[in-house]
């Protein structure tokens, strides 16, 4: 069980961040913890809420060992300010992995979205009803800021399953392009269909 | 001259990153070091861009014993794409100042050119030119980025010149109201004209 895959999805956003943590463990994605970091709550000034951001980060990276981290990151917004704002959250949250000398690697909300329900255009609820299946809990159907966290972490996982080349000793380095979901893996994995 | 205030201003790119550092002696900034660093010549991966920008400003604010970071942070942009970028880059900056808990500031380019000229809609060339007079030193009159660093260091400096408030034991808080200026500096110090 040591060396397991531990990874954190980001959703980061200046106000609410979300969190999720997924453990692989016998190539199979279980849920660590989930949690939408309400900054907004503890100070409104800017610049204090990037600082925050950074030490939040930092922290859930040593807290639980991560050794991976997913972002989600939209490429586009309501306006110039909000992408601003937004771009501001995604850097620093970056930067606190790179610090912890973490793999990064982002991904866009349809590729997430295609990813774990197989349609690039789902809604929130589709997304989190099927992650709640996945991964065996009970979402309160209201805030989706941790939900989308998780999704990015399955995403990543999704993307990146090729254990098998590691084995070999070729660490295979993740690629956007890779086309594998939930759908592949169920085909790899049929077994955790009974489960 | 000890704990002299050394103030690192940032104008922050993805692809070019101008850097500047002015001291403080005696109450009067002296130009230290600037330059643009070209990110785009080390790696074309946007993260691994922002790894380096991460790295270089801390790497510039230990190398140089940094006390202040004031960063030019423009509201507008040419599209959303630009501005998520941008975005970015000054998140990383950020990032790395508050990682090395050094204090930072943030200014808009008009506030910058208002501070340093006395004009809002000052080009970079006047900019340039007042900067080459108030430091002496002779620019190439080619690439802005490193003189628009230095500008907001010393914007920076005009802002937050209350060096009496501090030798009282009261550390003045910046602010980005105060209306200091190079005119207000040269009224305070009628000396700095003769040399």
């Amino acid at each position: 069980m040591k060396n397991n895959r531990i990874i954190l999805g980001i959703d980061p956003g200046t106000n609410i961040m979300g969190f999720g943590i997924i453990e692989i463990v016998n190539n199979k994605p279980k849920l660590v913890v989930m949690e939408a970091k309400q900054l907004y709550k503890t100070t409104t000034d800017s610049l204090e809420k990037l600082g925050l951001i950074f030490k939040e980060t930092q922290n859930i990276i040593q807290q639980y060992a991560v050794t991976e981290v997913a972002i989600e990151t939209p490429f586009y917004g309501k306006n110039i300010q909000s992408m601003l704002k937004l771009g501001r959250a995604q850097g620093i949250a970056i930067a606190a992995a790179i610090h912890e000398k973490i793999t990064v690697e982002e991904y866009a909300p349809r590729k997430i979205k295609l990813s774990i329900t197989g349609k690039g255009s789902s809604s929130k609820n589709q997304v989190s009803a099927m992650l709640e299946y996945i991964l065996g809990f009970k979402h309160n159907g209201k805030q989706f800021d941790a939900t989308d966290a998780v999704a990015v972490a399955l995403c990543h996982f999704f993307q990146n399953s090729g254990i098998s080349a590691e084995k070999k000793g070729k660490v295979k380095k993740p690629t956007k392009k890779a086309s594998s979901s939930w759908a592949t893996f169920i085909k790899q994995n049929p077994d955790r269909l009974k489960s």
